[in-house]
């Protein structure tokens, strides 16, 4: 049991990501479809409450907590206290996902508190990255029971004694289990349960699901037995799943029969009772469904280069810099070279044009600003991956590749795209809300690395550029981003121009 | 918190018993009240609900799950599963309580399994005694998920292995810390909890109440920290006491401040953060309920010694032996002396007049037998207080002390009485249900002893003789019971006559 996913993370579909975790092991996931909700709302939390029916595995739902996450940028959707409680009395929705709005839980804020409200007795879970001390004090005393954001040991003794479940990530961005395995001992571990937060498409097919996670725990000397236990047990009980997480009278038979507990060599998976995968393989097709609802989300009309005119002014002006490795940017500034009285992109001071066009309402609202750090000497890119709105995000050297990808991108109904050369040179199609994809997982991973190795071709210096580019919109995280309602300086929570 | 207990067994008002138990620490109990609810239904449900309100301590309610417990005898009043479900929507009401009812969920009998469905998602208490095997995979299969039954060690760890959480009993009656402490290690007593089942007032006056339970516990070998949660943490998740169980923010400050673990010498108690008890004193005086509708419940008429007359019959006649410490009977027989044609007590054999009068529909039928192993020369007893519908039941050496100790059990709205050469020598009114009294403890617990002195200056050789005569009208224990249908043959489960 991953005790805590966005599934979206893998950009799979959720019924083909139950088809490759399955084989590995997964009796059940418990997802928070925090991406797809802030596309399309309950409607898309009713995606995946449909995709889980007939699944060889559980798909439980957790109600997104923050949609949207802020009023800086424009949103899809809006889940409000009336719809948490709505969502909540739904089969297969188990609690209120992560309460990332900790400062509104520590301020009492009116709209955040009444969705904890809307919880009454499910289990919310806690987003409480670095919170200690009194601060955590007053999140816990809302009613948060778990995090999964700790990163250091102390951090996680300190949670554990004030009675957090700890979820202990071990995800494909954020890696936690070497620094808290340490943590597991015979008072703790029952109170700790494994997760992955996110995985990409792959990772899954290279390492594994839960199985690596296990191994994973192990290896960081974990006893077996424990680190299945908290791949199991502890979760299913700690989420109250009925008649999950053992092997007894009264609980279904979920099962992953392996070689070697330490291994986590999975040969047969059983979903009660029944075969669900056998030597990798899984034992009946899984369809993906029509679901027509979840795919024209791409409500942009026409693209043209004349969208992405700077008109040049004097002085520096603001330019995102990526960290290598974090997702926290800096604000720094430069001046861009400028042509015919317009900023244009200079790859040789790698500064690159960023645009961000809002695509949920129609409007297609836009903004633009500068990133440093991609090191693109040509060519463009372009993602309906932003978070955490998910607006359509391109950067790039020419205007013309910007508008090239970005409109492959509308073309194929959400996805990435890189062109250049006026040419699209890869792209991956993500139908599903902009964010997942309709195709085989071994599909999404030959496409994801051609697109990887189209950016590297063009000069791309960082490894995960679409990646890097999904998070630049993303305005709860320091210190500088760009929203389709502009730039945003995260530390006063202001857009600056 | 107390994991099972019926406060009935303390003859103390729900209200009485929390002044009681909570300077000694106790800051809930997860109470089963059968008992009352045989007498008077889903009102007497109600009464417990209400006398929670405003305790110094919680008292959560199971719905009892076996009323009547079999049709072999007249009980006040039928839980239904349609009551069930209605009950379990209120609030306090945390769960299904035991399922005695074994034979029938293993049997899946319609009306058993139907409670069960009406339980829905909420814990449902197992009760399985010396169930094994496939027999017990069954049981657990059907839902039930603890067990306060087990006697023995195997029995312990088998049940831990498929699965139960394990209520550890150190009860007035049972006691089974000794035999099952051995198995609480590091990964079984997360699983473990400790419960009373029964308790009486002397007990709780002399002993203490989970504190004793805790030191017993420690006595026999399980770390200090590990019997606390077994009393705290460990019951809290099991029934999903929301903000019980742990020292911890989120949590509700329930706190007994104790000077050792070991010694469980609880100085002070808060519940919710104020202060509920000192030095052993409860901080605020509880007032007890008027609750006249609890009051009313000896419905019978005229009590005159012409109703005890029996013809005497030639041959031997069925006697129920009293089995010393236990609470199985044998089914013997013997031939008790006659007189003009009746026949009478017989001290020199030591076998007594046995009757059964019901009390709930004011029809008053009733029943005559014989009991051997009391040992009174003189005088006789009588109670309201008869498992499982608590029907009036006395036993004595002279029709007109039994009609004496009737008349008084009748007066004072239920009880004990034991009376002597026509005088009633002593009694304790249970006007509550006839089950339990409005005296303090103290007051209680001096005419308990005042009750056994003038049973053992009578004669009377076995130590509690109104616990012994309280389950002679039991009629799912082995092998003979009498009740007010008649003698039953508990194998068979038929009246034999």
């Amino acid at each position: 049991i991953d005790a805590h996913i966005h599934v979206e993370s893998s950009m799979l579909d959720p019924r083909i990501f139950a088809g490759e975790v399955v084989p590995r092991g997964t009796g059940a996931v418990i997802a928070d479809p925090h991406e797809i909700a802030n596309v399309l709302g309950v409607e898309g939390i009713r995606y995946f409450l449909q995709a889980a029916k007939g699944l060889p595995m559980d798909l439980f739902i957790m109600v997104p907590s923050c949609v949207p996450a802020t009023s800086l940028e424009t949103s899809g959707a809006c889940i409000d206290e009336k719809a948490v409680a709505e969502l909540l009395g739904m089969d297969g929705v188990v609690g209120l996902a992560e309460m990332m709005n900790f400062p509104g839980v520590i301020g009492a804020a009116p709209d955040v508190l009444a969705k904890i409200q809307a919880a009454g007795t499910a289990r919310i879970d806690g987003h409480a990255p670095g919170l200690r001390g009194k601060a955590l004090n007053a999140y816990l005393a809302a009613g948060m029971s778990t995090d999964h954001e700790t990163i250091g040991i102390d951090e996680g003794r300190e949670k554990l004694a004030r009675g957090i479940h700890l979820l202990v990530r071990e995800g494909s961005s954020e890696r936690n289990l070497a620094a808290l395995a340490p943590l597991a001992n015979e008072y703790t571990s029952p109170r700790m349960s494994l997760a992955c937060d996110d995985r990409t498409a792959l990772d899954l097919l290279r390492q594994g699901h839960m199985d690596h996670s296990i191994r994973r725990a192990v290896a960081e000397g974990i006893p077996p037995i424990r680190a299945v236990a908290m791949a199991t047990l502890n979760t299913a009980e700690h989420y109250r799943l009925r008649g999950k997480g053992a092997v007894a009278p009264g609980f279904l038979a979920d099962l992953a029969c392996v070689g070697s507990l330490k291994q986590m060599d999975v040969r047969m998976t059983f979903h009660r009772g029944r075969l669900a995968a056998k030597d990798g393989r899984i034992a009946e097709p899984i369809e993906i469904l029509e679901a027509p609802a979840v795919r024209k989300t791409m409500r942009i009309g026409r693209l043209d280069a004349g969208m992405l005119k700077m008109k040049a002014c004097s002085g520096d002006v603001p330019v995102i810099e990526i960290v290598p490795g974090q997702i926290v940017t800096r604000a720094t500034s430069g001046r861009p070279v400028i042509s015919a009285g317009f900023f244009e992109s200079d790859p040789g001071k790698d500064i690159l044009k960023l645009v961000v066009v809002e695509r949920h309402t129609g409007r297609a609202g836009m903004s633009l600003g500068f990133v440093r750090g991609f090191g693109l000497r040509m060519g463009a890119m372009a993602s309906s991956v932003a978070h955490d709105s998910h607006n359509l995000i391109a950067a790039g050297v020419s205007d013309q590749d910007m508008i090239a990808a970005m409109r492959e991108v509308v073309r194929t109904g959400g996805g990435l795209a890189f062109a250049a050369g006026g040419r699209v040179a890869a792209s991956l199609p993500l139908e599903i809300a902009g964010l997942m994809s309709r195709l085989p997982a071994p599909a999404v991973c030959a496409k994801l690395e051609e697109l990887a190795k189209a950016a590297s071709d063009n000069g791309c210096r960082i490894e995960s550029p679409f990646a890097v580019l999904s998070f630049l919109a993303l305005p709860v995280i320091p210190e500088l981003r760009l929203t389709d309602k502009g730039l945003v300086d995260v530390m006063s929570q202001k857009i600056i121009g």
